[in-house]
C-alpha cells in the first residue's frame, strides 16, 4: 500500500425530507446565492423546497449553468457575486451545477486576469474561495463529497479539471426522492459514470491493498444489483438511495487511498464531449472497453479479480479472465441501455481519433496509472471505438 | 436505508515515516502536551521520533495513561493543563491513550464539579474542548478517526463511553511500521476488537443497504486473510498496513451510515473488563459468540449473509447458515490464539453473570439494536460464556 493523506470535511445529510433542514447549516447573516441549471429543479419541486426552507434569508439566484458547465457562464455568476456582495453559494442540481459552483467559488476570490487559464491549465494554488454547499439531485459525479470540479471553455473546446481543498462543500444534502423524476437517460448516465469512477481508481496494478480493492468492487457489485431495479421501478426509495450512496462513495476518495489511479478513460472521454457534445457518461462507456483491451496486460491482475469477485467467473488464467471482465462490463452497460460505440452516436471513429491525437500531441499528454497512453495509443484506442 | 448525517473532519496521514511530518500540522505557537501510556513508546522508538519532529516546540509530557484509561489519571492531566496553560494535546500511543486524551480535552474546558458524572453518565453536551491530535500506535479502537472515547472510573468500577464532535482528532498519524514491535497479545486483541466493531455495526437486521453491508463484510474478509499473515510474519509492511486500515475503517463510521447498530457485546464486555480487568479484546471474544447464539433469530438474515459472503458456506436455510457463521467466527478467534471462554481466564461464569445482572438491573439497561437484551438476557448470555 502507498502512503496517503486523506481528509474529507464535508458533512453529508442523507435521506428523505432533508432539504427542509437547510436552515440548520446556513447562518441567517449570509447573503446566499442559489445556483442551478436549466430549470429541472423547478419541475421536480426541489426549487420550491429550497425557497421554502430559506424563507427569510437574503437569497439571490443564478440559473442556467449548463451540463458540462462553461467558463463563460460561470464568469457571469462571478460578476453577480462581486456586484451583490454574495457570501455563501448554494448549488442546487447535478454535478455540473456543483462543479460550476466550485469554479465560481474559487474565481470569485481570484484576483488575476484569466481564471480559466490560471486555475484549470496553469494549476495555480487556490488560496481562498467562497464557502459553498449543495443540494445534489443527480447521482453521478461524487462532486458532493470531494474537492474537484470539471469545467469547459466554449471558446477553445476545452474540458479540464481542478482540485482544491478550498472547494470542499461545507455540507451536501442528498435526498434520494428527488431522483424519482430523473429522465431515464440521466439515471443510466449516472450509473455508468459511477461505475467508471470506481474502475479508474481500482483497475490499475496491484499494490497489496485488499480493503481498498474489496470496497471498490463492493460499489460495482451493488451497482450491478441495483441498476436493473431502478430501471423497472424508478420510484423505489431504497434502490434510489443505494444508487446515490454508490455514486457519492464512488468518488469521495475513500476507495482510492494508498492505491494508484488511472483516469485515462475520463481524459479521453472529456475530449469526445468537448468536440462532439455527447454526454459524459456516454463518452466513458465508449472509451473504457477499448482502453481496457489496449491496457489489458498491465491491468490483468485487477481485471481478473473483477472477473472473479464481481462477475463470478471461475477462469484461473488472469489474461483470459481479464477478457471476460471487459466483455462483462460492456454487456452490463448495454443491458441498462447504454450504447458503447462511436457509430451509435453518428461519430466517425477515425476522425475523432485523429482530432484527439493532434490535441494530445500538442499537449504532450501521457495518460494512465503508468503514463503508458500517449497520443498515438489514444489514437489506436479511439479508432476501435 | 435509514436517513443519516455524517461528517468526519479528521485528516489521516498514513504510511511509512509519517511521524516526521508532525510540524506541518501543529502551529509553532501552540503549547503542546504529549500524552502517552506506560512507556512502550520509549522502547519502540516512537517517543524519540516525536521529540525529534517537535524540536523547538514548547512541549510538555504526561505519561502513565493506563489501558482502559482511568478518570482519576485523566484528571491529573487536566490539572497539569490548567496549571501550565497547555493549548494543544498530542496523544501518542494506542486507543486507551487517545480515548483518555479525548476525555481530558473535554474535561479541561469543563467548568462543573464532576466531569465523569456529567460527561459519561449524564451525557451533558460538550460545548468546547482543547484541540487534539494523535500518533496512533495500535490498530484496534478506530478512535483515531471518530469522536468517541471510553473511560473507566476506578472508584466505582465503571467503564463508559461518550461522543462529541468537539473531540474529533485534528489529524491522526498512522505509521504501520511502529506496530512491528507490538506484543503478540496486543496484535491479536486488536484484530478481534476490529472484527467485533464491524459486527456491531453490520450484524443487526436488514434495512436494504447493500453497500454498507458489502463494505462491512469487506473489512471482515480482509482481516481473515491478513491475520494469519501477521502472526507468521509480523514485520511485513503491507500486512501491518492492511490490518491498521481495517481497524481505522472498522470504527470511523463509514460502514454504519444509514443502518441500525448493536453494541451489546461491547456493553457486556465493558462490564467484564470493569469487574475482572481482562483485556477489552478478550472480553469481546468471550461475549460475542454466546450473544449471537442468543439473538440468532433476529439477526439470522445478516448472519446468513456473513456465512455465505465471508466464510463461503452454501447453506441456503438462514438459521442453519447463522449457526455456521457463529461457529466460524469463534473458530477464527481461536485460530489466531484468542481464547473465548470465561473459564480460560479463571473467571466463574455464574458469578460474573450475577454481578452484571445486578448492575444492569440497577441501571435498567436494555441493549442491542432492538433493545431486546435486558439484565436477565445478559445473565443468560454470560452464564453460557
Amino acid at each position: 500500500m502507498y502512503n496517503f493523506n486523506f481528509c474529507c470535511p464535508t458533512r453529508v445529510i442523507f435521506g428523505k425530507n432533508t432539504i427542509a433542514e437547510l436552515p440548520k447549516y446556513i447562518d441567517r447573516s449570509e447573503k446566499v446565492l442559489m445556483l442551478y441549471g436549466g430549470g429541472s429543479i423547478k419541475r421536480n419541486g426541489v426549487y420550491d423546497q429550497v425557497k421554502k426552507a430559506l424563507e427569510g434569508y437574503n437569497l439571490l439566484e443564478f440559473g442556467g449553468i449548463e451540463p458540462n458547465p462553461k467558463y463563460e457562464t460561470c464568469m457571469q455568476a462571478v460578476d453577480l457575486i462581486k456586484r451583490e456582495g454574495v457570501t455563501f453559494l448554494l448549488a442546487v442540481g447535478g454535478g455540473s451545477t456543483l462543479d460550476g459552483t466550485k469554479f465560481i467559488a474559487a474565481a470569485a476570490k481570484y484576483e488575476g486576469e484569466n481564471a480559466y487559464d490560471d486555475i484549470m491549465i496553469n494549476g495555480i494554488e487556490i488560496k481562498d474561495a467562497l464557502p459553498l454547499a449543495d443540494i445534489i439531485t443527480l447521482p453521478a459525479t461524487g462532486s458532493e463529497m470531494n474537492n474537484g470540479a470539471v469545467v469547459s471553455r466554449l471558446a477553445t473546446s476545452e474540458k479540464l479539471a481542478f482540485h482544491s481543498d478550498k472547494v470542499f462543500p461545507k455540507f451536501s444534502i442528498i435526498d434520494p426522492e428527488v431522483t424519482y423524476s430523473l429522465p431515464l437517460k440521466q439515471t443510466i448516465n449516472g450509473i455508468v459514470d459511477t461505475f467508471v469512477h470506481v474502475m479508474e481508481q481500482y483497475c490499475t496494478y496491484d499494490v497489496n491493498a485488499p480493503l481498498q480493492d474489496d470496497w471498490a468492487l463492493g460499489i460495482l457489485r451493488t451497482l450491478i444489483k441495483e441498476a436493473p431495479k431502478v430501471l423497472s421501478n424508478p420510484n423505489d426509495y431504497d434502490t434510489r438511495a443505494n444508487i446515490f450512496w454508490c455514486a457519492t462513495c464512488g468518488l469521495n476518495n475513500w476507495i482510492s487511498q494508498g492505491v494508484p489511479q488511472d483516469w485515462a478513460t475520463h481524459m479521453i472521454g472529456h475530449e469526445l464531449t468537448a468536440f462532439y457534445g455527447i454526454d459524459h457518461g456516454q463518452s466513458l462507456a465508449i472509451v473504457q472497453p477499448r482502453l481496457l483491451k489496449n491496457q489489458k496486460v498491465t491491468k490483468s491482475k485487477k481485471l481478473a479479480k473483477l472477473a472473479r469477485e464481481v462477475f463470478g467467473f471461475n477462469e484461473v488464467v488472469d489474461l483470459k479472465a481479464a477478457d471476460l471482465a471487459i466483455d462483462a462490463v460492456e454487456k452490463f452497460y448495454n443491458s441498462i441501455g447504454m450504447k458503447t460505440k462511436l457509430s451509435d452516436y453518428e461519430i466517425d471513429a477515425n476522425e475523432a481519433a485523429e482530432k484527439i491525437r493532434e490535441r494530445f500531441k500538442a499537449r504532450n499528454v501521457r495518460l494512465g496509472e503508468k503514463g503508458a497512453i500517449d497520443a498515438e495509443t489514444a489514437y489506436n484506442i479511439l479508432k476501435d471505438c
